[in-house]
Formats: C-alpha cells, sequence, structure tokens
C-alpha cells in the first residue's frame, strides 16, 4: 500500500511537471494532404461550396463527408471531477484532456474535451443540444449525481447521437464484465446470485440497472447508502421519489427480501459486494466480508484508496477481488471500454448507445479474458492487451444493427477490420511523430 | 473568366469526392509521448489530480497545464454560410473544418470546428459564453448580419479571451492592408482620401469602422447600401436606430457631404470603392468607374463573382484592382490574417482583440508586401509566402502586451520564435504524416 502512495505521489508530481512542459495532451491535426496552395481550392473555398450544399440538401451527409462521424465532446460541468468534488470546468480540462488521449489511442476516436461553464442542469442540457451538429456522439463525465441521471435521460431521449455517460454507463459495463467471469469461475448462476451494492451515487445507481437488464433477478439485488438498505418503506421515499426517481425506482424494485438495516445486514448471505462509496481503507470491515457466502466476490471501487485493503479481504475469505487500482489485480478500469463503444458506435453511425449494446461490449470483454486465460487474479484483461478494444468495437456496431439504431451496415468483419485500422492508425501515428521529434520524449 | 469558372467547377467536384475520401479534413492528435501504460498514470489518473487541484486553485493555470492555450473555437450558426445562405449548422461543417485546417497549418492554431444549433441570438450567445472555459479564443463564422455585430459585441464584453468575427474584423483587416499600400502606390494620403463603400453587411460595416480607427475621416466616407447612400436624413433612420445600430451609427458618422442618390452619386470623384455586395458581373458598371476621381482604387470583393469584372474595370481607368478571387491579382483573403492574428493573441494569452492590434497586423502585412517588391499587381502577399505569418503574429501580440491586455509578456523575438516554430511544426506534422502514409496522398 505504501509503495502504491509513493508511486502516485510521483504521477502527480510528473503529471503538474509534464503539464507545463507539453503545453496540453492533445491538439488538432490535418487529415487531408497538403501539397500546394490550390489544394486550399478543394478544402476551402471555392471547393467546399459544394460539399455544403451536398449535406444542406441532406443532413445525414454530415456523417459522410465530415469528421463528424469520428468525432466526439468529451462534455463536462466539472461538478464531479475524479474524487475531487466540484472543482469547476477550467479544473476538469486536463482531466478531459487525458480521456481524449486514450479515446484516440485505443480507440482511434476524435474526442474533443469540453468543459463548460452552466448554471443549472436545464443549461447544461440546452447546450450539449446545441452542438450536436458537431459531434457522431457525446461522452457526459464527472457530472454530479442525481442531476446526472436526468441529464443523460434528456439527453438520450432528444438526441440523434449516442450520448454516454462514462461515469454511470461506462463504470457500470466494466463491473458487469468482471462479473460476469467471478460468476463463471466461483460456478454460480446469474438469476440465483445475490448482489449488495454499498453506495448510491452514478456508478452504483446505472451498475445496478445494468444488472437487471443483463438478467440478474432485481429482488436478490440490495443497494445500501449512508442512510442503511434502499427498500419501499424507507423513510425518505418522499423525498427520493421527488429528487432522484431513478433510486427510487430501483427502491421499489429490489431487495426483495425487504432486508432493513446496513452494510451488515445486506451482506448476510450476499455472493457478491460492489462497493462503490467513499475512499477507504476503514469503510468496509473483515466481518462484513465474513458475513458473506462462500467465495464471495468482492469490489472495492474507491479511489484512490479502497473501502478496504484486498489483503484483508482476501484474509476474510473473499475469492475474488477487483478494486480501481492498477496496482492490484482486477482493475475495474473505464479505460477497457469506453473507446471502443464509442469506436463500434461511430463506425456504423449509431443514433444511440442501447443499454443491450452496452451488455454485448461486456460479454466480449469478458469472453477475450476468458480466451486468454481466466484466473482469480485476472477476471479482465489490461489496456495493454489493446487486441480486444476492436473485437468489442465490433460486437458494438453489430448489436447497433442488430436493434436498427445504426445509419450504416456494416458486416462483423468489415467492423472488426475498420476498427482495428483506426486503432492502430492512432498508434502508428504516435510513433511517427515521436520518432520525428514532433512529440517530444519526456525528459530524464 | 470562362477559364475561371471552369477551375471552379473542377475544384467542386473534388471537393465533393475527396470529401467522401478522407471523410472530414481535421481531427485530434495526441501531444504527448506514449510508451507505456504507466504513462497513462501521469496524463490521467491518479497524475491527472495533481493537475486539477493546481488549476482549482488558480483558473489562469488552464493557460499554462493544458492546451487550452493553443485552442480556439470556430463557433457558427450556419445562418450566412459563404454565399449559400441559411444552410444551417450541419452543411456549415465542411467549411468550418477547411478554415480549421487553414488554422493550422499557417498559424499553427489548434481551432475547432463548432456549429451549433440555435434558435435565437441569445441562445447563441449562451452557448459562447458556457464553453469559454475550454478555450484561448472564439472564431465566429459566417453570422448573418446584423445580428452578428450584436453578438461580437456582447461576447467581446463578456469573455475573458479573442473573440473575433473573421467576417467582419478579418475581411477589414485585409482590405485595410490592400488600401495601406493602394493608398501608398497612388500617392495619396490616408486622411485625404475619399471612400465609398458598396454594400453594408457585416464586411463594410466592420471595415468602414475599422477605417476610422486607423485614420480615415469619416466625413469622407460613404456607404451605400440599396436603398442609396447612407445619411442623417434617410427615411429609414428610425429603423436602424431599432434593428442594427452599427449602420445607424455610421450614418450619423459619415458623408460629411450629405451626398444623396445612388453608388453613381457616392462615386464622383471617389479616390476608392470597395464593393462587397453580391455576386456581379453587373453590379457595377464602366460608368460608375469613370465618375471616380483620377487613378480610382478599386475592390470588387463579391464571390464567387466580383461586382464587375477586374478587365472592365482597367479598361474603365480604375489604377488598382483587387477581388476576392485566386485567379486574379490581389486577392482579399482573409486566410492571410485570421491564422496570425490569433497565433499572435495566443501566444500572450490575450484577453482580447482590440481594433488597434487588428490594425497593427494590417500594416505588418503591407509592409511584408512592400518590402517584398510592391506594384499594381501585388498590393498583398500570397498564402504561400508563408513567412509573414509570424511576423503578422508577433506584431499583434506586441500591442497587445503595449494595451496591456496580454496574460504574457514576450518580447518581439520571443513571439517570432515562437510563432515561427508553431507554423513550421504544423507544416513539418503534415510532411511526415504524408510521408508515412498516415495522410494519402491525392488519388489520380
Amino acid at each position: 500500500m505504501e509503495s502504491g502512495e509513493a508511486h502516485e505521489k510521483v504521477f502527480k508530481e510528473k503529471a503538474l511537471k509534464y503539464a507545463r512542459l507539453y503545453g496540453g495532451k492533445v491538439g488538432i491535426i490535418p487529415k487531408v494532404p497538403i501539397s500546394s496552395l490550390e489544394d486550399f481550392s478543394i478544402w476551402y473555398t471555392p471547393g467546399v461550396a459544394e460539399v455544403s450544399n451536398a449535406i444542406q440538401s441532406n443532413r445525414e451527409l454530415s456523417f459522410e463527408l465530415t469528421n463528424r462521424w469520428n468525432t466526439i465532446a468529451i462534455l463536462t460541468d466539472g461538478s464531479r471531477v475524479l474524487g475531487l468534488g466540484p472543482v469547476g470546468p477550467e479544473a476538469s480540462l486536463p482531466v478531459m484532456e487525458g480521456k481524449a488521449l486514450i479515446y484516440k489511442y485505443f480507440g482511434g476516436v476524435d474526442a474533443f474535451p469540453l468543459p463548460v461553464r452552466s448554471s443549472s442542469k436545464e443549461e447544461f442540457i440546452s447546450v450539449a443540444q446545441s452542438i450536436e451538429p458537431a459531434f457522431g456522439g457525446i461522452n457526459l463525465e464527472d457530472i454530479e449525481s442525481p442531476k446526472c441521471f436526468e441529464i443523460l435521460e434528456v439527453l438520450r431521449n432528444s438526441m440523434e447521437i449516442p450520448v454516454w455517460h462514462d461515469d454511470q454507463q461506462g463504470t457500470a459495463g466494466v463491473v458487469l464484465a468482471a462479473l460476469f467471469n467471478a460468476i463463471e469461475l466461483t460456478g454460480r448462476e446469474i438469476e440465483r446470485t445475490n448482489v449488495t451494492l454499498l453506495g448510491a451515487g452514478a456508478a452504483n445507481i446505472a451498475t445496478a440497472r445494468l444488472l437487471i437488464e443483463a438478467g440478474f433477478d432485481p429482488q436478490k439485488i440490495i443497494l445500501v447508502d449512508s442512510r442503511g438498505t434502499l427498500h419501499p418503506e424507507r423513510e425518505d421515499m418522499d423525498q427520493l421519489m421527488l429528487r432522484n426517481k431513478w433510486k427510487y425506482e430501483l427502491a421499489l424494485k429490489t431487495n426483495g427480501a425487504r432486508v432493513k438495516g446496513g452494510l451488515r445486514e445486506a451482506l448476510s448471505g450476499s455472493d457478491v459486494l460492489i462497493a462503490a462509496s467513499r475512499p477507504g481503507p476503514n469503510v468496509i470491515s473483515m466481518e462484513d466480508i465474513s458475513a458473506m457466502s462462500k467465495e464471495p466476490i468482492v469490489f472495492l471501487l474507491a479511489n484512490p484508496v479502497p473501502e478496504m485493503w484486498p489483503e484483508d479481504a482476501k484474509k476474510a475469505g473473499a475469492a475474488i477481488i477487483a478494486t480501481g487500482r492498477s496496482d492490484y489485480p482486477n482493475q475495474v478500469n473505464n479505460s477497457l471500454l469506453f473507446p471502443s463503444i464509442f469506436r463500434g458506435c461511430l463506425d456504423v453511425r449509431a443514433r444511440t448507445v442501447s443499454d443491450t449494446m452496452v451488455i454485448e461490449a461486456s460479454k466480449e470483454l469478458a469472453l477475450y479474458a476468458k480466451e486468454t486465460g481466466l484466473t482469480e487474479e485476472r477476471i479482465l484483461p489490461t489496456m495493454v492487451e489493446w487486441e480486444f478494444y476492436p473485437r468489442v468495437a465490433a460486437r458494438v456496431g453489430i448489436e447497433a444493427e442488430k436493434e436498427g439504431l445504426a445509419r450504416k451496415n456494416l458486416s462483423y468483419s468489415e467492423l472488426l477490420e475498420s476498427a482495428t485500422n483506426a486503432v492502430e492508425t492512432s498508434r502508428k501515428t504516435v510513433s511517427r511523430l515521436m520518432e520525428s521529434g514532433i512529440i517530444r520524449g519526456l525528459p530524464d
């Protein structure tokens, strides 16, 4: 643990130093050749008028004749950035830039970091809707709960491009993939598995909803927040109905046994714990884990310090443990999914990203881990095994086509090829620019 | 003329074909090296939290620690795109992409094409203000008159980054540069020169205002629109006061001789004609030009066909002729200025772009043309002589510093060096990507 903290300190020092040195992490690049001044008569006036005319007669052509098809916004109001809280849009920019880097490098997606200043969720929604013509998708990021639920719902229903809130769907998707494999390894069955979720913020609300979509029995799911287990008789149900209908609906639908009390009561006999609550290590005790069923599955997702140290969870009997950290096995890392989710959406010009598309992505991610060697300490691949990104992308694209959500229909092998090309081109671009010194190497 | 039209047809065909082939003109590129997975612990979590913390404690650091310092939005509502009219935001995207390409290639500026859908000018203004945290500047583009005047004025006054409407200030700046040299070549003096402007849209309103700022005598300026000369007794003055205060103010300030009538009356004895009205060639006659003073200066800026053919203006006695076209001498081309205006603004982290900064840019552009050989057919350089961009940028930066509008103070030689590096790096990047086949060459 101490070495983890020391590492983190080094990363932070370097991050600040290099941010100043490089002056940011992403920029704009030409995609077309430029050899003479005459080329600008094609790329700009007078030639470009013809492209505008074509799109004016059919707006859908903006997905074919411009880079809209490959461009998404990483949109945030800076109201809940990492574990830092409401740091504001300016301070969120380096995080959005980092995310854009990952989108490009692992998904070949042109993601533009777009923190905005907004005084209300209505204004934020209005900005998102206004910018639709420039983008093939929107990645919402680091927006506080519960307003993130409403923003996502309104935008998904009103926009003709995929809208994705990574802190909800991304986390839920990776948790689901990890859970598929953990359940398989411990010989369980999805529909008979009892799941306890600690924390009822954006991640766990979305996870609970996705689990239900994926076939988990809502009656066997229990959410626990700072007031204890969620159930239909809780005294704050009226408030929830008004202020957080997503949590309210889960209170009605889950916890079939009407378990009351706190985490300990919920965990009694539970097969799975998914904690996405607050930084530990003293949020969950060894006794809590001991109260679970045999060979329990324990996900401890708080950052930077998990709700309890994995070593302690192990001692208390956990069979499979996952965290949000890269220095422990089984990192539940959104970066495993979001680049390929959007790669797949963009390649078929999807109109939305459905829950079933996310579930397909989770299945493919889980399958890749299985095919390449499943163990208790490897229920998910890591980002270096980048071959899974095109596979997940192709699966997402195929599912969009099946559901009638695609503007463009390609075969699985075509999708796999285009996604592979996109990712390889990104990696090659970075290599070439590093070799030629345009991207300078790190100092030291 | 016919060969010009045939050329244009070829450019348009190629533009449509290549738009489909390349799928857009600009994308996102990493600026930092990526060698291992560990690098993402610096560029993303956990390291990036430190960069966010630093900016949270001082928002101005967003100009040092992210790419905000080099990023601008090319923002439009698509209400007046090229000469095509209100084609809408989607159809404006290829134009904005072309502009982004020029920003990068000639200015090293990361310009993101951002057409937005907005139902009112208030909504447009609100969107522009919302996105401020992501950008170091805003280039407004292709917004109809008169709302463009109000939008620019409100945004300039409310934002802490430079806001520039290229159809106003960009055109005005290049016209002014061309006029400086035309006046010198014909032995005139600025304060004694009579100027007639035909058309009172965004370009000419802005040009008239900039001419006055630059020392031209407002009494010797006459604007002519579809209702004739502008003067304080015109019957539509009440309407103008309500609907277009910028034009109203010019009606009060210009035309000291109270010339009434149309273009012919205005041109009688005039030294300069600046036409930015509607496509010709029959908008202005040879007799109109003959009515002007000796050795008149005639700018015919309508696109794609100038208000009269330059050959006819020549026959009617025009000493110096400029158009908006690349196939005639003296192209008044906004691309000569906007990349370096923003290069200069960004390098000093300017809070705004003042009229005097624009005038300095015009002077430097004119001076470059003079130093490299002034003739009647060369009052402006062309884009291939790219050495002038860094010079103009440095001049803009120095002027911002003088006026107390800069966040960062650099010497002229430092500014020249950084601007030169920025432009050279852009050109080198395109070359490397073309050499390595990542940017494919044009077919044929």
